[in-house]
């Protein structure tokens, strides 16, 4: 195969194979090329992909040596896109009865999602996940956004155990903001001992059922090593009863009469 | 820039960009490169993508003339996945009580429910969609997967109705398989109307679940193009309420006492 197609190739095969480490002898017998024409394709692959800010390659020498695609979006790509998001979710038209903010349709597109996946799994790209837990609904398509950069799977706490998942780990826990008693479920075989675990979920208020899937996971002697949220609410900061947590939109003063949200720059960039 | 690397950043670019009108004095500008070049990159890129059964760039002539890259697993790739499924389903130890089957490592794999996505949309490429549908929870993952390949977003259908999301349409229907009455919901401003719909879910038996979701679709005037199902079940064949679907695979003679399954290709390779 001739180079300019290599190149096609590979560029395909990394976004396809995020965090995977693949040997050179892998590739060489795939294009039935010398070694050293793949060092130079990954050369070139690598710089653009720094150019662009979207990753690098990672590579590592001797008899177990190869390379692994890192996804990582620059601070400068990340930043530019929270600031799009904040502008988005300031529109007053998001505003629903109770202070609640429309993001359905935010959630609902896919190259979104994807995006936001992508910054915080650049955040979390050091810290050996093994595995995204999430609570249904809303938090799925997020955690499988980061799931997948991170190539990892993904686990889903469910608030009713289902029949088709076998027997389960249950716990009750009190809501941050409602101070109802809530129940979280965790099939017994969806995650291993001690897994290192990046919780991930779209909003945060007072942190109440992330605070209870912390609970439910240390049933399961999991390392909570990160959590992320798209957004966080301010207004119950000071009952906020998780701390260490990385969020990309913060959403303030949400004025219903006179129709009007702010909204800025979390944790991560704030 | 030189070829080398627009051959990188094309092949990224339309792989993040799937089904995406792009006309070439976009590329040229950002290539700062004559528009023949990018005509050769293309042709390149197509080759490759071809070659390796994962796609094609679609051109179109004219003023509004551009590339669009439009993602087709060939048939030769999406068989051999089925297969390989069907092996990774015919595992006795995923037997569950009730003759249900344990699927959720393959719906928490991003690899896999991306491939899953993949076939699907594959199958769906040329009806035209406007919005994946899915219901909460488990077809989630495939409905962003294929969502994700058709570059249209998610709509999901919930059980019970959220404050988050402003007024809903609700219907009530009765389940296939267990005959009790269940509780659909839809945001109103979820959908627009007239929308060319494809539904995606994770797993059929009589087929009630899809039947409630086309009936609160047609309360928004939606039309149904497609049905897509990663499973079904052939035990309630005779009961079926629904008759046109693609599943990619077909559970049969689950036999819970000799802990036995089969699980044969289903109607998309069948």
């Amino acid at each position: 195969m001739k180079r300019s197609d290599r190149l096609v190739s590979l560029s395909h095969y990394f976004l396809e194979n995020p965090k995977q480490h693949t040997s050179l002898p892998f590739f060489s017998e795939r294009y039935q090329a010398a070694k050293s024409s793949i060092s130079e394709d990954l050369v070139i692959v690598d710089r653009v992909l720094r150019e662009e800010g979207i990753g690098y390659l990672q590579t590592s020498a001797g008899a177990a040596g190869g390379v692994k695609y890192i996804p990582y979006l620059s601070e400068k790509n990340s930043t530019a896109f929270i600031h799009e998001l904040c502008k988005t979710l300031e529109d007053p038209e998001r505003i629903l009865p109770g202070g609640y903010l429309y993001m359905s349709d935010i959630l609902g597109n896919p190259k979104m999602v994807k995006l936001i996946g992508r910054v915080l799994a650049s955040a979390f790209s050091d810290l050996d996940i093994d595995v995204v837990v999430t609570v249904a609904t809303k938090g799925i398509p997020l955690a499988y956004s980061v799931a997948s950069v991170l190539n990892v799977p993904v686990v889903i706490v469910r608030r009713d155990p289902k029949v088709t998942e076998g027997s389960s780990v249950s716990i009750n826990y009190v809501s941050g903001s409602s101070r109802k008693i809530q129940t979280m479920v965790l099939p017994k075989r969806s995650l291993q001992e001690n897994a290192n675990v990046c919780i991930i979920d779209d909003f945060m208020k007072a942190g109440g059922t992330i605070n209870g899937m912390t609970s439910l996971l240390n049933e399961f002697d999991a390392n909570v090593k990160a959590i992320g949220v798209l957004a966080e609410a301010d207004d119950e900061e000071d009952e906020r009863v998780v701390e260490e947590y990385t969020s990309l939109v913060k959403i303030t003063n949400v004025d219903i009469k006179r129709k009007n949200i702010e909204v800025i720059p979390g944790k991560l960039h704030g």
